[in-house]
């Protein structure tokens, strides 16, 4: 199946991922990793939420950590919209899709638009947020990886084919992507709105499952720093992969694992897609390069561990896995 | 006179600022400089002409390099609009402006609006131009600063509440910005269209005249690198100021001459500004800070110095310069 | 004068400079000033001393703030030696040169000697000194610059002929120096014991005063962060000059001065200079890339501000200042 | 058996570790790798040799491609003494130890003397080699990984104990080193003369055989455009291990192969270690933190594989290897 044409006019206007809900077991323990290991401000917290934001974001927050019976899930993934109308435009578009939606409260954000994507992956869209005053340049307060943004959400599909085709009908470009030779089936798609490689990917497997979130930071030096610090800090078992450099999207890359094993991804080495006519880079699925362009292999984990989405089934793959499986 | 609102939904929509045309005196001296030293690759090369571009960018040219009789001036600076029809309404605006417009032939791109701002500024705007293969992951053929994409205009303005007026009406957005807070009148501002700091910048003084072209790199060691090189193959006297960061857009910077005048922008640590409600970051210009966060003054030059607009007639700022004239 | 050769078997054997002991106005201020934002580690504190070591170091002090009733001005600089009996072959050189000798009780010092060199530079030297706990690996205690270990000294002298001289005699050896063309006098040196480029370097001008001590980090990036933190938080006043790379040395450089006025140097990437038959760089006192190779003056407090030793008097140069005045 | 002490007063004086001649088949295509890839400069070359030295060094060379009928081979490790007459004691000193010792003529090279350490690896010691201009700061020059100087050599040793024994009799020094918790016997050693981690390192396993040569470079991102360049050049094969940090060391570390199977190690973050009474830091065997101090293991060849002397035999180590293997 051969990649969708971009929508270039769009049934509404989505202009970032902006957030994410993660249900954990221990707030102190997981506010700890983002906060103090991996360098987030805490906005807000309370015995049941606490409220992250990145160096460079004004919005009131790009992670919430949810005390939960069900620690280990992913409660909801956020988009910010251009305007209000653009959340009425949202819910004609997802009624037309048979999905669900709902109008529901959360707290530093205006009218939100709770629904879910063909797979049933919990998506909220809302167009206004509290803002917040710029800290960007109050250096005493970095540290960490000195994260700058959340950059985006990679999530295991069981048909990459099929979560493609839905994005595509609401804006989402894709910017690279691998296909199986033999198959002509999408092994994995990144998809953007706001520019840059991606805001939302796709890869191959059970799923719907989080895969990772992922936060932007200046250099690689700043992961250097993270590892240093993760493994001499009790958290050398939460290094997952890497630094390495993929071949796809070229990022220089981290993966880490916080206390319920979400995963984060620190990246760096981003590039500008703002043009739409900009065409689409394809990977073929031997090429191992395409995942780490220094020819390390990725840990078996990495092919296998996900977070699921409180609540919602997943589905087997529909491609068998080729002998050298990898998303 | 306050900052106005951006408009949201601008008559035309333009993407990015996308190349520079600059008239030059000696093509082989100047190909040198943009390509050995500062590592941009050439695309075409002809008696007249050399084009060229950066590792990330699969469009055919940021910069045209023209043989002149007037070496020292800028010949255009090109937009790219999102697709063909908004170079229909860019005429119909430009035309309601009272400003001239015709379509013009330039090899590579396709239809060409050649028009001009409200101060005489040559601006072209076009959709398409010949696509290039990616080379952002040829590392053998990175050198110099290794420039990954062109970022930003700036440049004089004799009124620069004028200017931003102007480009607000088309969807220009102000990200940071500095008054006197005596006469409450724009001494410089920063717009944007892509999601970065700026396309576009204005500030004080004699113009119209281009103050400089800007490129990313990927961190503060790529533009050590450069400064080493330079100093140590006779381009010395073309180091202006730097490196340093600024307060306004936290840029980590460097500007540089080129052998006809031309300043370049060698920048790093941009950031994120795709929400459509983002605040102006306002500064004030009794503030040195806003210039270097670390202090040290820029040259006079800096402040002085800049390259015309070929047969455009420049006026003497408005504002009369303050003790700590800056722009 | 010409160079003298190296004194390949000193009369006593130093191994490397080793600490300082600064006059400061305010123990908690200039304590926050090197613990906080420099970043060394307090290693003991009473009310009229603090000891500070820096990342990679395993003896107990490198600098010694001590509470004075003369701050601004300096107590003594520290060198180790190699063995126990090379204190008793310094006791024994000095005197020889007819300068005073005195052993002192210094805390976690073992047997000290006092003395002082051919301007009355106080100068001490001791073989053991206690040896702490290996840190570098403790990666949550790195802050501001990440200093990793004390480098060198630089100090003004009225006459550096006679200060390389004295100096030679017992074995430090000179790595790089400036010439005046016309006088043949030495207008600047830098000589070492432990293998960089200098332990100790000589400026012309008014002295015996400190120019500078200096810390090594590991990249410049460590010392952009210190920028960004520093003129952030209160110190912007506090730095004077840099970044930049120094021709001498090869050196990427930043000058900051401490509540008191006594000037530190962060530097790195500093060459290996083991060789006995190293040849020493002649640089041209009319050259100005060897003061900032990228071109960039340093300010006139560079040349004039210093710090002097506490109770020495202070001779003027006696070169006459070149038109273009410069260390 | 405990480290020995350091023997501070050798029988001579070792500066520092120099040069390695390497035996290969295809002298073109070894240069292309040492030369356009690792970046180091030709001084000279002919139809059975290429000699090359890194950009700090003023020595006329510190790699020797020798074309050669037993490629993958070593020839000789190189040694720099103090002085002239240190020639005359090592010769006695080898002697003494009843190994073999003989004069020998090498171009570049002054009285050169060729003997074997106790496990027959090849050792030259010399104290003149042609000195060559400074070209540490003619930028242009600089590419690949941009190596500063040679670091040190590697090797697997039969019995740890025993060579850390015979190298402290000429007085190389232990800085950190892997003790087998049960048999009290030493897994690997770092020893040094120049005032880094080390000159010379060993490690347990079939020898003598060279493990690796490491160079020196500036920081990180030295390695990640070695790695960058590597990948996409056709080299991505050669690439072993890394990057990664060592616990051991603490250096920033990147190992990979030349067209023979010559490894060689990529390395910053050393730090100094002059003071003779430097205390040694102990690892353990069980802790894979010593290896990697981020947590990911090395792979299976970089325990397995290393280049042999050429005529030399090799034996089997004498500890049996533990579950987790590893040097």
């Amino acid at each position: 199946m051969p990649i969708p044409a971009p929508n270039l006019y769009p049934p509404f206007n989505t202009i970032r991922l902006s957030h994410v809900c993660l249900n954990v077991s221990d707030l102190a323990a997981s506010t700890k990793f983002y906060s103090d290991i991996l360098g987030l401000q805490v906005t807000d917290a309370n015995d049941t939420h606490v409220y992250l934001r990145a160096m460079e974001e004004r919005g009131h927050h790009c992670v919430i950590l949810q005390r939960s019976a069900q620690p280990g899930t992913v409660e909801v993934m956020g988009f910010k919209t251009f305007d209000e109308e653009d959340l009425d435009r949202a819910e004609a578009f997802f009624q037309s899709q048979n999905r669900p939606t709902q109008w529901v409260e959360r707290p530093y954000q205006g009218r939100t638009l709770l629904t879910s994507d063909n797979f049933g992956i919990p998506l909220e869209f809302y167009h206004k947020m509290d803002r917040l005053e710029p800290i960007h340049q109050k250096y005493a307060l970095y540290r960490g990886v000195k994260p700058l943004r959340i950059d985006h959400f990679n999530v295991f599909s069981p048909n990459v084919d099929e979560s493609v085709a839905f994005y595509s009908q609401f804006g989402f470009r894709v910017t690279e992507y691998t296909e199986d030779e033999e198959s002509k089936r999408l092994w994995a798609a990144w998809m953007h709105r706001k520019g840059g490689v991606h805001d939302m990917a796709f890869t191959n497997g059970t799923g719907p499952r989080m895969h990772h979130l992922a936060f932007w930071v200046p250099t690689p030096l700043n992961i250097i720093d993270l590892l240093d610090l993760m493994s001499t800090t009790g958290y050398v078992g939460n290094i997952e992969r890497g630094p390495g450099r993929h071949g796809i999207s070229n990022a220089f890359f981290l993966y880490i694992l916080d206390p319920d094993g979400h995963r984060t991804e620190i990246y760096c080495s981003d590039y500008q897609t703002v043009d739409p006519d900009l065409e689409p880079i394809k990977w073929d699925l031997q090429d191992p390069q395409r995942q780490t362009l220094w020819g390390a292999p990725a840990p078996e984990s990495w092919f296998q561990h996900g977070t699921r989405f409180v609540g919602v089934d997943t589905q087997d793959s529909t491609i068998a896995a080729s002998p050298i499986i990898a998303p």
